[in-house]
């Protein structure tokens, strides 16, 4: 048997997206900023693109600019309020521990050129409190950035408490909601942020296309300089294909959001209860307030890697943590951030099921991935210090 | 008839590159940075992938990076010289008038960073003497950056003749290969340079994907942080789909190289003498050392936008210079620099051939062109000043 269960890390891209994407790229190939009856036409396509997308997330389609996927958009969101604010005498940035490495590394670099930043902790639910953004902003403060749903323990963030106190306390606000878009509703005037970046091959789309909403008015420089393309704010001849594709996507994955939601509601609680009976087991994050396909478990006394690698011998694709940093022995900040130790952090398995999933899929992970664990474990210096008394047990 | 003549400013993308994305988006939807087997799968076609383009361009591997495109390359080798040159108190750079808007754009923001930035002139052929080169760089030059084609006129610059001076000198050098790769034999060893940008969709490639062939040693920091794919140099899920369909039309393109340019020279060949019969009308650029699928003109006393919306008419794609500037309504840079008077500049026509047009299409083109340029002409104030000796002929 085969499943697929780290849709997180990235999903297959849907039949509707694929077939979007050749109608586009052979119907309308011609280059949107060329003047003749070709580049128009894919213009058009551009701009319906657009509409479609800012009518989903509730935006205007001038607040919608086109980027290479999530980490461009994070990037340029950043940048841009960083620097607005910089020249304002605003050097301070607030944001979370949890944050994926597109916003943290691009903080860090900030942080080199004189930047104040801040990451706010999360309790054990892997939540941030609204109160402790508030409380943390001060006059020098530039930008918020708080993602809506976290990539590894799925916990979503009170984000739209956050953007209202953003809104009153006069600060720009950032959400990486590059997990959410496709999953969950996402209404940026609900949430009330400035910018807000998504990836598409999270929700079915072709990987390498994203957006920035940016809402009007917000301040925005170009990462990447050259053509007028993107109202002069993203050089670079637009990927048609994949952008009609993305939108595609994103229509569909919303029309089934209801029933995707319902199917992987029941799944989750399904395999959250199976491997809650693995000994010295504990689900990471809040149980209630998580994205749907998000199952993340920590194994005490069992190594991380090996378990994927095992996992992956029975035809279990998962992860450990995100993606990005796979191969990484560093265990995962997020789960350091949410109080795990260092050797329970390095026992954690990421399960992320999407719409194709099944029950079978989550009766085989319930029947494979406990014998793995003790299989793992049988091969720990850990777990048999754990059990031998030398250790004490933590879960 | 139809007779799309506008391939510099994008291709169709070619069949076995359709092909490609799409084999790859069903067999290949991994996470390259996943450690299952998908996602390892996914690696090595990344990888694969990685050594056709190296191998074609006769670099390594590791000096392959992936981008989104051609803007994205040159906006990320020419900061990372900059700011790498910087350091060692190196802020001067040296480069063209004729440059690409992603050079000339990125020099502009670092001019405004307070680096030194000289732009050579071209003489009335469109090319630049490698000598001024030589003669401008001094102990505080961090870089030079010299095209390798031109996107408007289709000159080819000196680079190998560059590349040797760099080296002699010991200045970094980079070149905006996006008009020639997949069109004219590039070597990287030969040219020299440290860093070389490419686009998949200019040879029948998707749009969306590149290349920044960066040697090994050269300064590179990322353009877009956050994760470690591209050797922690470009983060952000690899588009795998699009890498994969970039190699396949480059191997395509570069097989097929003689017989296509063989095709292309005859139709230019064609092309230039029948345009050169229009009265007051003159090839832009050099007539050899040019890319052979390029034809621009100038016609005195035609306005250019106009005399594009009425080929338009006709069926026929064309451009006044890049499509990036297209729009715009001041004259090109490029025709300016080789000496082209605002009004002439005015009346531009590039007509850009690819393998799949014929003799048939140039017949087509070589009736329809004088009759438009007839047509523009007799609504222009200009021409009329012209006839009626108020102003001087100066084609």
């Amino acid at each position: 048997m085969f499943v697929y269960a780290d849709h997180a890390a990235t999903t297959k891209i849907s039949p509707c997206a694929l077939e979007a994407y050749n109608q586009t790229a052979w119907a309308f190939y011609g280059n949107p900023s060329s003047l003749h009856t070709e580049g128009q036409h894919a213009k058009e396509v551009l701009e319906k693109s657009r509409e479609t997308i800012a009518t989903i997330l509730n935006a205007t389609p001038r607040e919608i600019y086109f980027t290479s996927g999530g980490s461009e958009a994070d990037n340029q969101a950043i940048l841009s309020a960083a620097y607005a604010g910089a020249k304002k005498g605003k050097k301070k940035i607030v944001s979370t521990a949890i944050e994926h490495h597109a916003v943290l590394h691009t903080l860090e670099k900030l942080k080199k050129e004189g930047f104040e930043i801040v990451l706010l902790p999360v309790g054990q639910e892997g939540i941030v409190k609204a109160e402790d953004v508030a409380n943390c902003i001060g006059e020098d403060t530039a930008l918020v950035s708080v993602m809506l749903a976290n990539n590894e323990i799925g916990t979503l963030q009170p984000v739209e408490e956050i953007g209202k106190i953003c809104r009153e306390k006069g600060v720009l606000f950032h959400t990486d909601a590059v997990q959410a878009v496709g999953h969950i509703p996402v209404d940026v005037a609900e949430i009330g942020c400035d910018y807000l970046a998504l990836s598409a091959h999270k929700f079915g789309g072709p990987k390498g296309v994203g957006v920035l909403f940016a809402k009007r008015g917000a301040p925005l420089t170009p990462l990447i300089e050259g053509g007028a393309q993107e109202s002069g704010k993203r050089a670079g001849t637009e990927d048609l294909p994949a952008i009609a594709a993305m939108a595609a996507a994103l229509k569909a994955s919303v029309a089934d959001m209801g029933a995707t939601n319902a199917l992987l509601k029941k799944l989750q609680t399904k395999l959250i209860e199976g491997l809650s009976r693995i000994p010295h087991s504990a689900l990471n994050g809040d149980r209630e307030r998580r994205l749907a396909g998000n199952v993340s478990f920590c194994f005490e006394g069992c190594e991380g890697e090996a378990l994927l690698l095992y996992l992956d011998d029975e035809g279990i694709c998962a992860s450990s943590g995100s993606a990005c940093t796979s191969g990484s022995l560093d265990p995962s900040h997020v789960l350091l951030a949410i109080g795990r130790v260092h050797d329970v952090a390095h026992g954690s398995l990421r399960l992320t099921l999407g719409p194709e999933n099944t029950e079978a899929d989550v009766d085989y992970l319930l029947e494979k991935i406990p014998e793995v664990v003790e299989k793992v474990r049988s091969f720990s210096p850990v777990w048999r210090d754990l059990k031998e008394g030398k250790r004490q047990f933590i879960l």
